[in-house]
């Protein structure tokens, strides 16, 4: 696998927690609502049914109240230690509108209750994966791994 | 899910053998080998990784001696009663160059060993059921169930 060949973006993180922490806060509706937007916008709802084959649904909210749906599947889920989902289905197996990326997010212990944590985000065409940049994945990714270590720190 | 959402091509069979020999049949490479392609065609390798995100290849072979091979990941095994495979990921998650579609096999007993046989194809654009339907779907499948019908015969 080459960057080149999955048209890959990355963010890598050492948060002071452990992975079952982490783990918890991608999986917990409740507590992904604290941290998987950059505020102002929250999220209204979310429905997270975690295991290979098992559909989501997060509904982001513009500080406008406007409310934009994002619908998925996960791939592979091995708790505390990696998630998969994808975008290109909106259940098993319902082919979405467009198949833009798949992410992956891995947690590795680093030993002193630290995690490694490596969100991966791979698109079908160099056009996605740019637009995807261009909508602001390092700042974006970047700003909820903050929200996320804030969450991490009052678990 | 409406045929209009999941662009889907459907071919639907009754097979005078147990459940268990057509999984079989999808499953193991050497008896695959014997029916997924319409002959004059052949299958030069195959190979199965049959597990909720195993690759498999299948290198189909021309009368006139080329080989193409076809790259997918199965997104759901139920032994005896279903699979589900897609050509939008080369390896478990590694995007493939084109996704065009999504494949489920459903297996169901309809009682005295026979088998109802549904093979669904769901494609993530019109246009690519359309180019799907007209490059053979059901002349290819459907010589192609008449071939596992004949390998069912002798198995």
């Amino acid at each position: 696998m080459t960057e080149t060949a999955t048209h890959e973006l990355i963010l890598v993180r050492e948060f002071d927690a452990p992975r079952e922490k982490i783990f918890k806060a991608w999986t917990d509706p409740a507590l992904m609502k604290e941290w998987f937007v950059p505020r102002p916008w929250t999220i209204s709802d979310a429905k997270l049914d975690v295991r290979a084959g098992g559909a989501s649904l997060i509904v982001m909210r513009s500080p406008e109240g406007q409310d934009f749906p994002n619908r998925g599947v996960y791939l592979e889920v091995i708790e505390n230690e990696k998630l998969v989902f994808t975008d290109a289905y909106t259940s098993a197996w319902v082919p979405s509108e467009k198949p833009f990326m798949t992410a992956t997010v891995l947690l590795e212990d680093i030993g002193n209750g630290r995690t490694k944590y490596t969100a991966t985000a791979v698109h079908w065409t160099a056009e996605d994966k740019k637009t995807h940049e261009e909508m602001g994945f390092h700042e974006g990714w970047g700003k909820c791994a903050d929200q996320l270590a804030e969450l991490l720190a009052r678990m």
